[in-house]
């Protein structure tokens, strides 16, 4: 399987190889597109799509995200990434310029339920995440078959409250010798410590199981059971270290009524938690992602 | 226009003259479906639909609704009702038997914003809210032009947290006058206090502006645009001394983005808000809920 | 009510004073957005919002949507307006530059059914639809009570295949006379003709009882009943003369079961359709829709 | 894989020994459901759930599916079921009593595309469908490898129009080997004959690529594209012999918009898809599903 995976990176990397992606955040002020559009023009390049959003026109925030293509973009990326410091310095920006052809290399973490990494993996599977899936780690042994079935090393390691600190160091270690630049928690059971989370800021997404604010924490689905709730969610977020309060990237929720016990929650529960966590790593894979304070703009 | 729903109302009644409901909660065991549906066919009627729910087949709770039809209902309806409470002691059931020709008569309370009173009054003329609303209640005026225009006597006096006793001892009282069945908050934003909560027990219905348990109390779009949510709703639920804990009717949720600020989320939550509580006030109408504990079975 | 919402539309206007709408489609190829952006900057514009869309970068359609603001834009709107037009030639645009403040005057036709009507005038009356709503055309009374109680004009005209003609002339006459902008079809029930369609091009909205293609002209929702079909819906489009087959602007659904026969499937529909066509409607008073052949572009 | 499974079911049946399920259809008239349950009863049976329709109270059709459990049913079930024959005789009862113990037999028909029986693969070993799955059939290799990985039978015969008689003999000679008793096409794109459909009355699901009757036929998203429509969705529905005409059991939608292409239309759809085809399979194999005609009643 993981040769057929291959394949279709190596095709769409070569797909992708004249195409950039900027993403800019600056203060608001008249002429940002021009100066930037004028920038692109002279580089040759075609916007094919952009999008951009400003908290206020007088005075506030501005964003923007541009995708955009030029002949001989792949031989003069780093050069025309240079060149864009001016105009960044100019309008205060905060920026990136990024090439899709240079995939992001992604972590799964996972404990023992499998219904979001094997989401994951069949989305991967059939080209619908476009990324490098280069490690998987788990505190259990039940992703094992599944993962080293797609070609994916898995590294296995028994966590728990006790003995966290020694396990984040290995985990660390881990993810800088698969050089991840993606960390997805899809359903690891274990919280994580400030080290950790201070060393991949805005690059952990995690998956929550309720639509947030509702049910921060653990168990939501009995809790949400206990309340009598007509819609149950859930929540895909970076995480940072206030326990599901980082910001969300999407939620998406499903109806249910007095028929469906806990155990029904937890199963329609998992069919909404899978398509929120793949949607939730697909944009930020695909750079439409930009973290404003404790909100998400999702181009 | 007040004519046109009375027509409504009189062709309701009229139709629906030898029809019946039957709403029981009782300990589960074997024979009270045998039991039930025996007694309804000895007085001739036929069971139209039929709906149940067992908590736990074996030591748990066991809800039934029943709409029955049975041609000399009408004359008969109160001895059926009584020679009914034999079944109903021998399996020790909390029951109700209704007819919908007797239209239950409904209060609706207001304050400035008008958007779910319109829909409510909406929904009656065009005859899908099948009550009296026989007063609305306000501590507002912005109401009375819209409220009078359909005919419907309208209440004023100011109310705030100062003189919250006397006017809840006025409130009651013209309930009390107006023989009302069911009160519905249409955004009151007013608490109402333990004693005219408890005066009226699963009768109160109210909106809140989120997707509870999520921003109870003041202000859930201010607070929900902070946190960033993609996902804003509503919730119908019947009103209990604990602030927005009580029974929840009904939920639903629209998407928001990055774009909808604080006024955009206010406007696309009216559009729920109005929906959710037609929903909510419909089915109690129809007797289609039953409270169990903290949670409701909408039949 | 009409005083209230007199305000609302002047202080509306007198908000959006200084804003225009830009929006153009072209031929793609690089340069469009630093031409543009350069040309609003050279007048102290700054872009409030923006989106485009290319069918494709190399030789397909580029359109965008650009709002913006510039402080003196009120008084040099004309000249503005007059200097874009080299720009437009250059990149042989199809283009057209709007301005909020000039808000668009609308009449609404309507038959016997007063549910969608009734939901744009009170999206209006809530200040969320800025448009004038200049005047009511009808071919029955049924509307005649709540139109006039909104301050609007009604005017009536029984319609019927036999004298199509000559009610389509007097029609045209009134909306000349009354210099209408956007007729918004909100369950009228006849067919226009030809001669009707073509006098006001992309400029008559309908609502389509049904999500097409499924169930194209009459009596769809007894259609949909027979088919056995789980969801029913509504489409927002624009007329041409081919029925029901003019670009869609917007479509909705809803869940029925077998327990819905085609009279609650007619309220469960009459919902939909209400707040479809209100999207639709809104949406072209915003200046939001690009008709691109036979679909449309909704920004 | 297999083994768990294997164990999922033993457990399953083991849990469900003593529960059966009865679905009844019958002109509706009063005593019908005292009598079943008077039935039951006499069985010592509980009723765990229960939901019934009438089409009229009055001359119409009733249908009932009652799910109940008997501390002996196992042992009496064949008993049962003989005894219940002169109840169905008296009221003219076309009915089933079925055993969720003995659980059905699936074959999955395929092509090349694999979203949907991977969707089913999955939900079964999860332990969401709860059948045994004896065979896969192919055109095509594409699904050997994950069927083979799973320990299921994996059949491969190309078909075509030109061999499609002998195609379908042999086929159906492998069902009967199998003792299959539900057949999902799960995105099998041939077209079956009025023999093979015959054999299999009311046992062959399908999934079609749009919301029925919208774009019937080949190449639906292709056609949603050509038309510019708002929502694309997908039907679980039974195989008659009219091409997507058959009766349809579950139906879903997602939104699209002017950006999409026909290859993320097809992409958003697979996701519909197999959400769909699961939700039909489902609630065929629990017995929910009764065939009015051409529609469904599903309980």
């Amino acid at each position: 399987m993981s040769r057929q995976v291959d394949k279709q990176l190596q095709e769409y990397k070569e797909k992708q190889k004249n195409k950039g992606c900027l993403l800019v955040r600056c203060p608001d002020r008249p002429g940002i597109v021009a100066s930037i559009s004028r920038f692109l023009f002279q580089y040759n390049a075609n916007i094919i799509t952009s999008n951009q959003y400003s908290t206020n026109p007088e005075g506030g925030d501005f964003f923007i995200r541009i995708e955009f293509a030029s002949p001989s973009l792949h031989e003069n990326r780093n050069e025309i990434k240079k060149s864009f410091e001016a105009i960044a310095e100019n309008f205060s920006m905060d920026w990136k310029m990024t090439f899709p052809s240079e995939v992001k290399r992604t972590a799964i973490f996972v404990s023992k339920e499998l219904h979001c990494i094997r989401e994951l993996l069949f989305e991967w599977q059939s080209g619908d995440l476009m990324t490098e899936i280069v490690v998987v780690i788990s505190n259990h042994q039940e992703a094992k078959e599944l993962v080293e079935g797609f070609g994916i090393p898995f590294l296995h390691l028994p966590a728990s409250k006790e003995n966290r600190r020694e396990v984040e160091t290995q985990q660390l270690k881990w993810l800088e010798e698969y050089q991840v630049d993606l960390i997805v928690l899809a359903r690891y059971m274990q919280i994580l410590t400030p080290v950790f989370v201070e060393a991949h800021p805005k690059k952990i997404i995690n998956i929550h199981h309720s639509f947030l604010p509702a049910f921060v924490g653990a168990r939501p689905y009995d809790r949400a059971y206990q309340r009598g709730v007509k819609l149950i969610g859930a929540t895909g977020h970076y995480v940072t270290n206030d326990l599901d309060e980082g910001p969300i990237i999407e939620q998406d929720i499903n109806r249910v009524d007095h028929t469906d016990n806990i155990e029904d929650m937890k199963k329609i529960g998992r069919s909404i938690e899978r398509s929120v966590l793949a949607r939730s790593v697909k944009w930020h894979i695909e750079d439409r992602i930009i973290v404003d304070g404790n909100k998400t703009i999702v181009f």
